[in-house]
Formats: structure tokens, C-alpha cells, sequence
């Protein structure tokens, strides 16, 4: 039995397959990259999530292989303390994967083609012979992921102050993200509107500049606001900036998404909005995937010599979204 | 005597001056400012700068005033520890005044007209009978400061990302980047591109991010270059729509320009790029000052009732200008 994970930055998924693709149980718990919450937090969470996805919590001997789909490299305690804690549930060997591989090998059976992420951070790559042959983006909040869940959210705070300082144009943004900070303010007023700045400045810097990431969906939410649908073109334009380097005439596709910015924002756009992005389309439509976890699975059963052809992909899928829903 | 002083986030400049304009001693040292450095080594540089320029050392009583021009909102216990420290100089009263201010106020004898700043941060006001009216940016790296050295630098280094992850266009900036930072790399080969912005990435995230900043002069340096010349171009717009949002018809100037990136940078460019660059001329034109201490001086006399008219005040400017070449 194997034991697959895909440790994002927000949540943690674990499922249990066999050599035959049936997937037996499934877990879920916060964030497991050591990147986004600190090494312990991670691998507790990482834990939790395994205990619920093998039998008998683990009790009884279980999964020998692990594979763990996640962003970023991975320092030595990190994997030196996952190792040993998933070992006590009958773990004895973990294989650490790049995210970008578990999302692409969740929406294809194929071995060439191009994965697109645009979740907190953003990066894409050229897949060839399932492994990652050019990777772009990735680089993190101060030097990269422009189109990412980062990005729009410092973009979002940064027109709202610009907007309450008289110096942007007025948006609908500004309540949202005042709602969303707890910022009470009668916006009505000019001592209101300075009172509202400072308490979001203040709000602001007060927490690591990640968490800007977490205004991203209010630009979805008041996507029918000028200034919001216009960050919201930009994501979607350096998104597709992002796969063009990737991006080689001989190798079509497939396209897989993954990211809750790209999956549930753009991707997921009333028409209006969605008429006016930049999205791959036609020959190069990017297919969604809702994490990384069967990509896992078949990262890992490859690697034990499965051969996951399209039928058993498709089973697997199917399995997995069952155990996924108990 | 007054003690005048300029605080800034890069150094601090002191001056004496007495009731007739007349100017004694003068004093450097580093930033006096407790957001850019900590409390402690800026009351430090503060005390080194006074007791340069106080006679004696300070040993002898000297000023009784001091007036110090700083940017931020300043701490209780900022506040304490510097009055203690410079009680110990003689002086028995401190008086903070914002930095926009100690640079108006370095430039005219005159009550009313616009400051604009672009040092590491950005900043505008318009100034009526001598105070503040309305002030606009200065929210920081985060949140604002377009156009500012951080904002600059911050540009600087994602192009550089982007131009060694083949996503940008190549730039002349490149190499200037990694011999400011330190990394070794051979960009002729694929592998040292690789190298060079894993190690360019990793230097960034390790130092605070509003490190940037010492970057921007870069831009400058390589500004025949594109990607250069269009951050240059884009800095003095966003300059320019700060100062639009302070400016009232009925008010036609004076406008003081401080910080080294429009001081040093922008109204300093060679005339090729100064064509390109969107900077206020004509009725408007920016009259350049190299830091607030004369401001500073000039907020101290108005204090104690001395009438700072243009003929004093251009004997005062000669006087300190005198004592800071010595």
C-alpha cells in the first residue's frame, strides 16, 4: 500500500492506494510545507493528515512508501523529522516530489506537458517524460509570483490605501478589504477615511507580508469594479506571460491548473469577466485540478513499477474522489 | 544657540545657529531615524551629531532648544531617550517637526508651497502658513512609496529574476545587481544563469526587504539601458501623480524637492534622459535642497519668535552651508 500526500501551502490532503489503483482511506489537515508554517507545524500537520488516511490510524502496519508532492526544496530536519514520525506509522521510505509534478500527473495519465500554478505564489513549468524540464515563476513574494494569490492581494491593498489617500481612483475594493481586516470606518467623512488608513497600515504591517495573499478572492468578489477587474486581467496576462516561456511548439499540451487563484478564480469567472482575460484557450485550455493528491499516487506507484495507463488513471481518479467525499 | 538636526534614514546632520543667523559648528553621523535603525541607534547617532556640532563638545552650556526633523510617527520611548541624552548636551527642550517640513523649509523663506520627497520612501505635501495642509504617500514599502529608492530597487530586482529566468527581456541591470549583492556566476552558460539567481534570491530574502532600496541607484547608472530607463521613466511619473494630488490651482509654488533619488537621481539626469522623464518644470519647478538641517534652523528661529524673511534667510542658508564644508 502507498501512502500519497500533497502538502500545500494552506492544507494538507493523504490518501492510501493499492498496486490495483483502489484508494482505502483519505485525510486532510492545515498546511504542510515547512515554507509557509514552520517545520513543526508542517509535520504535525503531515501526521494528522496520515493517521486519518491509513487503516487503523496507522496502528497497524500500513503504507512502506510515502510520497510527499510540495513546493519549494526542503532543508534536512525537515525531512529528517517527517521521516521519523510517519516511520512510527509503519512509513520506511518518503519521496519527496515537486508540487508542480503533483499537480500535472492529477489531470493527465500523459507524461509530456505543461503545468500552470497560481495559488499563494505562482510558477509553471514544461513536464517531459514525467519529470520537470523547465521550470519559471516560483521565486517567491519579494522577487516573483506576479499573478499569484500574493500578488493580487498586495496589489488590492495597495489601490485601497491609494484610494482612501485621494491619490487612485475610489473602488469597491475599499469596504471589502476594511470588512475583511476589521477596520471600522465611516468612509463618509474625511477623519473617517484618514482614521480608516492608518488603521489599515497598521493592520498591515503588523503581519508577515504573506498574508496579503489572503485579500486575493475580494478582487474576484467585486470583479464588476474597474480597478478589481483590471488587477484581475493582469493576473491572468502574467499568468499566460509565465506559460509562454515555458511553453515549445512541439509539445501541445495537455495544460493542468492548479492553484485557488487560477482553479476557483479565474478559471471559475462569470463570462463577463472570464471574455476579458487572458486564458490559454483552443489547442491549450487549462484543465483544473483541485490539488496534488493523485498525482501523488501515481508518482508513487510509478515509481514502484506500476504501469498507470489512462483506464487505471481514470479509475484511480475516480477512487480517490470517493474516499475523498466519506 | 538652537541645535537644528536632519534625521534621515541614511544619515543625520546637526547644526548650531543663533538668533541672528549666524552659524558655529556642524555634525554627521549615521541614521538618527529609530524606524529605519532601532531606538537605540538613533538616539546613538543623534547624540554623536549634536556633539559635533554644539561648541565644546557640549560640555559648555550651549543650546537650549533643539528642533529635529524626522520622518515617521515617533515613540514614547524614543521620544524620553533622546530629550535625556540631549540633556545631558545642555539642551532643556526638544522639538520634533516632520521631515517634510525640515526640507520645505530648507529651500524658501516662504509659508506656503509643495514638498515632495523620493528617498527610500516617497512622499508629497502642500504647505499653508508654514504647516502641513495635505500630505500624500509615505505608507511605506508595502503599502506605497511608488516611485521612491525602495520601489526603484524592489523593480530592479524582479527584472533581474525575470531577465535570468528567460521570462524578461535581458537588461543591463544583471550584472550590476550581482556585483552589488556579492554573486559570483558565469552568465554565459546555462548552469551559471541558474546558480546566479538561486544565489541572487537567497541574499534578497536573507536581509529586511526595504534593504532594496540601496539598488536604486542602479537604475541610474544603467539608465541608457531599456528596462532601466522605463523604471526611471515610471518612478518620475508616480512622483508626479503624487505631487497632482496635493496641488490647488490657487497655489502656484514654491515646490522643494529632497532625497537622493529626485535629488541625486532624477533632477541630476543627463539631459537624453531627462527629456523621457515626467518631472514638474516651469511654474512648477523643483528647487532641489540636499537634506532639511536648514529647515530645521528655520522652524527653531520661527519657534522663538525671530521673523525669517528672504534676506535672513539667504544669509542663514550661506552660513550653514559654511560651517557644513569645514
Amino acid at each position: 500500500m502507498l501512502l500519497a500526500m500533497d502538502a500545500g501551502g494552506t492544507s494538507t490532503r493523504a490518501v492510501t492506494v493499492d498496486e490495483s489503483g483502489q484508494a482505502f482511506g483519505y485525510g486532510r489537515a492545515s498546511s504542510g510545507n515547512p515554507t509557509a508554517v514552520g517545520i513543526s507545524s508542517a509535520v504535525a500537520a503531515l501526521v494528522r493528515a496520515a493517521e486519518q488516511a491509513l487503516p487503523d490510524g496507522g496502528a497497524s502496519p500500513g503504507a512502506a512508501l510515502a510520497v510527499i508532492a510540495m513546493a519549494g526544496q526542503q532543508t534536512g530536519p525537515f525531512v529528517d523529522q517527517v521521516s521519523l514520525r510517519l516511520a512510527e506509522l509503519g512509513v520506511s521510505r518518503v519521496l519527496l516530489q515537486p508540487d508542480l509534478l503533483g499537480i500535472f500527473h492529477s489531470g493527465t495519465s500523459e507524461r509530456d506537458g505543461y503545468a500552470l500554478i497560481s495559488g499563494t505564489g505562482s510558477v509553471a513549468a514544461r513536464i517531459t517524460d514525467g519529470r520537470l524540464d523547465q521550470v519559471v515563476g516560483g521565486r517567491g513574494w519579494l522577487l516573483g509570483d506576479t499573478g499569484s494569490g500574493f500578488w493580487l492581494g498586495h496589489q488590492i491593498a495597495r489601490a485601497v490605501v491609494s484610494a482612501l489617500d485621494g491619490e487612485g481612483p475610489a473602488t469597491a475594493l475599499t469596504q471589502l478589504v476594511l470588512d475583511a481586516l476589521g477596520v471600522e470606518a465611516d468612509l463618509g467623512a474625511p477623519e473617517g477615511r484618514v482614521h480608516a488608513v492608518r488603521q489599515l497600515v497598521s493592520v498591515v504591517y503588523a503581519q508577515p507580508p504573506v498574508g496579503l495573499a489572503q485579500l486575493a478572492p475580494l478582487a474576484f468578489v467585486a470583479h464588476e469594479d474597474r480597478v478589481a477587474r483590471r488587477l484581475l486581467i493582469a493576473a491572468s496576462a502574467a499568468l499566460a506571460d509565465l506559460l509562454a516561456v515555458v511553453r515549445v511548439p512541439t509539445l501541445s499540451g495537455p495544460l493542468i491548473g492548479g492553484g485557488s487563484v487560477l482553479v476557483h478564480g479565474l478559471l471559475a469567472a462569470p463570462d463577463d469577466l472570464r471574455r476579458e482575460l487572458v486564458l490559454p484557450a483552443g489547442e491549450l485550455e487549462v484543465l483544473p485540478v483541485p490539488d496534488g493528491v493523485v498525482g501523488a499516487t501515481v508518482l508513487g506507484l510509478r515509481s514502484e513499477g506500476v504501469d498507470v495507463d489512462a483506464n487505471f488513471f481514470r479509475a484511480l481518479s475516480t477512487n480517490v474522489a470517493r474516499v475523498a467525499q466519506t
